[in-house]
């Protein structure tokens, strides 16, 4: 230990090299890195991509599914219609995609929109962006993980039955690689992202290929239509509600621009070239399924995927290709939700931080992660798929919501700062919390860009909200301000603590405590009693033993051995009427506090057996735990339990 | 408060006369009753038969059916063979009530199969009594209350979808009324038992009257048969199946022997009287449903029982006197499951007053109940209740098993009673725990009684065990003896501790403690923190703050506000490389505590927040109560709590 004095002061270095025990739980999630450690933990654009566009690329797995759930109502005409809709989309794409390239270079040190909105529109579009990305990463993780089992039980019907428990089982397992640290992440996940790029790449180029040599013919044996009504014709309200499905695809967008620090130096580069990578590729893959899945006339169903029908078609049946496609598919779907698992706790920490949530939430665990986060979201994630059923399509009208009002928001306050940055003199600067404001010309078009953006993404919000409003989205409505009124009320609370405790006109600090009264509650005279009254000897020389009588063969045993071992220690026997032992000990301490002085101090020294078996204290009552709820709000008055180990 | 001194020992009496305050709980449960009422509180017979009987008598409503289910395997020749099994039955009862009247008047104090088996015939017999009541117990609150629930379904078939939530919140209404203590269930219970006994001799007097004058038809729209098999013989192994599941008609037939204290003197002749009442009846009553039942060819059904099929039948149709009739079979029922409210908690506390249960069990509760288990029969049943959906042919394979145990158990232990006192000389007393042993002419033919009761149950016992263990005894038949080793292990702990805790051998005391080194964790300097050092400093004059610094920034701040309000207490800043809390301060405390004096004490005084509004408690973290875990085995080390009132 470096030992180390500064005026007066001890200062004692690296104390915690000897750090950690070997526990169960050090075993499981690995040895702890120093804070020193932090800066070595960052990625490559490579791995970045694996770790960052899980999500989004995943989405391709469902996002032409969920259009054709809707676009089936209208019967075979579906299939023509979900292409058109998918260059809709990869438009909605472009946009938003240029978008966030602004905001990742205004923001190098993380500009998710929980920043952006705080720094630019103020505290209470803040709490509304943190509420609704926080649901959105918990939806993030249920659909990736229900979508990723819809795939093996496409390839293994016989697993349909269990798909609840292995989307549970799958959601803990991510959790324990994610209290591992990011950087083990990053490698696991790389491999599989690019497997799965790869293989979807191939699959849709030999679809393409086979199209257009006239060589891919219509599913064979679809999954049976679940619902059809093909008496219905094409409405806007039909196209919009298949649109809001696939807008899904966009989800995982914004994963980046909050994982800036992670990447290597030039972070902002770096992520903003990832950024593209991601969007071409996600978009290019949309385009190719869509149009494929059509062509083949894939029936949306839970018991098979578009992606299954899709590769068992191109490949010919379910043949080593089509086994690796399904694998990779699964893959990256459960990868998808690492995203979230890196995201949920960061931005949870960043809200406890500015005191929206509780502080403990800020605390980082053994392996620069945040672990608390990351259990609370393992949690929320499997109650959803529990509910839901592991279902995509009953999880889809909850989904993308939080995502797209936390688009707008985020867009609107980048539109805001460029604003602001355009009406700034040309040689002044000024720092905000998450960035730093500079003059820059041709701030105009930025700003142009991330309004339109914004605008864009609000009317998307919009037409989500209403066509899915029955289906499920309502909960989401209802949630987010139920959410932003929690965090309203935690941060008066931390607002008020701190006004309370601060020790600005503090005045002249009270009078020194000059007198301890100890009171000493016995039941028996044991062992574990003398070493109570050892203890309490120490602290004072006022010392009263206490014992509530309840039966009086046992009061006399316990008067009799006292004068033999109390010490000369002063013995009140309280008398019990009601067999009661807390309530006439609350009533004798009462009576002592009414009458003690101002600089007086009364102790309460609770004897308590503890054993190193631990399932023994079950069958010791915990005299002082009761105590301390029952005298928390007395001033002056402590209660300590002293152990009396058994073994 | 009325104070007394005796030999220098402060005695106050009647302290607790102001108790209770008037909290929720209070208003929910009642006032508290004192010692002192507790003689007041026995019964008359009247009342004592409403509060035994009704486990007993309520199993009419649903033994007969009981038996039906298991012989429609041979169709409509059940309709014939339930009669004569009932008269078996009834001859079961016979000797099982003569039995138990010599347990009454041999232990007047209550004679339950526990105490009878411990006093003659030693510690484990006991054990397994206990374990086989208790278990029984849950189970009679289980059926019975399914069988209530079914009741009402009968008479209200769109109730069925809801018969669990029903079924659930009775157990919690019952339970709510047992916390408010027995005289009230006693007059609560009285009125609706006599209301069943009388209407159910109203409708089998009716019924056997139109069956003697030729009027009794057939039920009318029987409920459908769920599973027929008429192709099936009479076999022996059939007729026995059948004869458990009426056997459960003896279940409760005990209560009494438990219950003899709660009865006015003569307590014994009392119980004895009402015990025989209580068999006279519960025979009759079988007798007469199942001959009846037989005749109207009732169909066992989970949608309408055969107490509801008969009702309708003799009466014509579903009128006031059918609804009356159910009405009071299904408050009987529930007030059956009173019984073991009223026992279950009686056993549990003299099992632990024994050490074989958790102490905690022996406290009574406010109102001369024992409310933890209460509590806990609520809970059990509850469970039992959901997993087996309210049903009580599935429940009804677990039952008896415990109550024939049992039986066995005391009977056997009566026998051997009548075996001692036989062979003591004339003049000689002996007094055990639960009784007081004198030399009786004609101890032969009692223990002959005894001892023939006892080898009939355990036939009775092991029949139903090989009949019913794969529908669901063998369950039972591996809890109870899981029990038994919880009581061993539980009573081996007690026994260690008081070895432990002895002050016999204890030789001269160890050295008083002549130092206190106290240590002062702190997060940051506020009026939190200097509540706790006026504290420490009032323990000890040595006194060390302990700052943990995570951040230089935040610890350059504590350095500064430390020298102004420290009060010249010495400093020491550890540092943390790892972003952790607890393991830094740990360690430096463990270097602390291996330098130690054996005269030293170490206190770790910590400061802690508290706010009358106790939501707020979930935003501070309790680093007291985990310093106190993980320190628990320290010796000479104590972890006091000083607690800061923010409002």
């Amino acid at each position: 230990m470096n030992i180390e004095d500064q005026n007066g002061t001890t200062v004692l270095r690296r104390t915690d090299q000897k750090l950690p025990k070997r526990t169960f739980l050090s075993m499981l999630i690995g040895r702890p890195l120093a804070t020193a450690d932090a800066p070595h933990e960052t990625i490559r654009k490579v791995i970045g991509l694996a770790v960052f566009a899980s999500d989004a690329l995943s989405s391709t797995a469902y996002a032409t599914q969920e259009m054709l759930v809707v676009l089936m109502a209208v019967g075979s005409m579906a299939f023509g219609l979900v292409f058109p809709l998918s260059l809709v989309i990869v438009g909605l794409l472009t946009i938003v995609t240029i978008s966030y390239e602004q905001t990742i270079h205004a923001y190098p040190n993380g500009g998710g929109a929980y920043i952006v909105s705080r720094d630019n529109l103020g505290e209470m579009p803040a709490k509304i962006a943190a509420a609704a990305l926080l649901t959105d990463y918990i939806l993030t993780v249920a659909v990736s993980i229900s979508s990723g089992v819809a795939q093996v039980v496409s390839a293994a019907p016989e697993l349909f039955d269990y798909r609840v428990y292995i989307a549970v089982g799958l959601v803990f397992f991510i959790m324990m690689i994610n209290l591992r640290g990011v950087r083990e992440s990053g490698i696991i996940f790389a491999i599989p992202t690019y497997f799965f790029v790869v293989l979807m790449f191939v699959t849709v180029i030999i679809g393409l290929v086979r199209y257009f040599t006239g060589s891919l013919g219509q599913v064979i044996d679809p999954p049976e239509l679940e619902m059809m009504q093909t008496t219905q014709v094409v409405t806007l309200f039909l196209l919009l509600r298949a649109f809001s499905n696939g807008t899904t695809a966009l989800t995982g967008v914004e994963a980046i621009s909050n994982g800036i620090p992670a990447f290597r130096e030039p972070k902002s580069k770096n992520a903003g070239i990832t950024l593209i990578w991601m969007s071409a590729i996600l978009g290019t893959l949309l385009l190719a399924i869509s149009f494929l899945a059509g062509h083949i006339q894939a029936i949306p169903s839970e018991l098979e995927t578009v992606i299954s029908q899709l590769a068992r078609t191109v490949y010919d049946g379910r043949g080593t290709l089509y086994l690796l496609t399904m694998a990779a598919t699964t893959v990256i779907l459960i990868m998808a939700a690492n995203t979230s698992f890196a995201d949920f706790p960061r931005l949870s920490a960043l809200t406890a931080a500015d005191g929206f949530l509780p502080r403990q939430l800020t605390y980082r665990g053994s392996r620069l992660v945040f672990s608390r986060g990351i259990a609370v979201l393992a949690i929320m994630a499997s109650i959803l798929i529990v509910i839901f059923q592991a279902s995509v399509t009953k999880l889809i009208p909850l989904y993308a919501i939080g995502v797209f009002l936390s688009f707008t928001l985020s867009q609107a306050g980048m539109a805001r700062r460029w604003w602001k940055i355009g009406h700034l003199p040309q040689d002044k600067e000024i720092k905000e919390r998450g960035s730093t404001l500079r003059y820059e010309s041709g701030w105009q078009l930025k700003m142009l860009i991330n309004g339109f953006g914004s605008v864009l993404t609000l009317i998307v919000m919009m037409i989500f909200a209403v066509t899915k409003f029955h289906d499920g989205a309502y909960v989401v409505i209802i949630i987010i301000p139920i959410l932003v009124a929690i965090f309203s009320v935690i941060h008066r609370h931390y607002m008020q603590l701190a006004g309370k405790l601060t020790m600005d006109n503090y005045g002249s600090p009270p009078p020194r405590v000059d007198r301890n009264r100890v009171i000493l509650p016995i039941g028996g005279v044991h062992r574990g009693t003398l070493a109570a009254l050892r203890y309490a000897r120490s602290l004072s020389d006022d010392v009263t033993a206490v014992h509530i009588s309840i039966s009086p063969e046992e009061t006399e045993r316990v008067r009799q051995k006292w004068e033999q071992w109390g010490d000369g220690v002063r013995l009140v026997i309280v008398e019990s009427s009601y067999r009661r032992f807390m309530e006439p000990l609350l009533l004798y301490i009462d009576e002592i506090y009414e009458k003690r002085q101002p600089t007086e101090v009364i102790t309460i020294v609770v004897p308590q057996f503890v054993s190193s078996k631990r399932w023994t204290n079950v069958l010791h009552t915990n005299t002082a735990a009761a105590l301390e709820q029952e005298l928390m709000l007395y001033k002056n008055l402590v209660v300590t339990n002293v152990p009396y180990l058994v073994d």
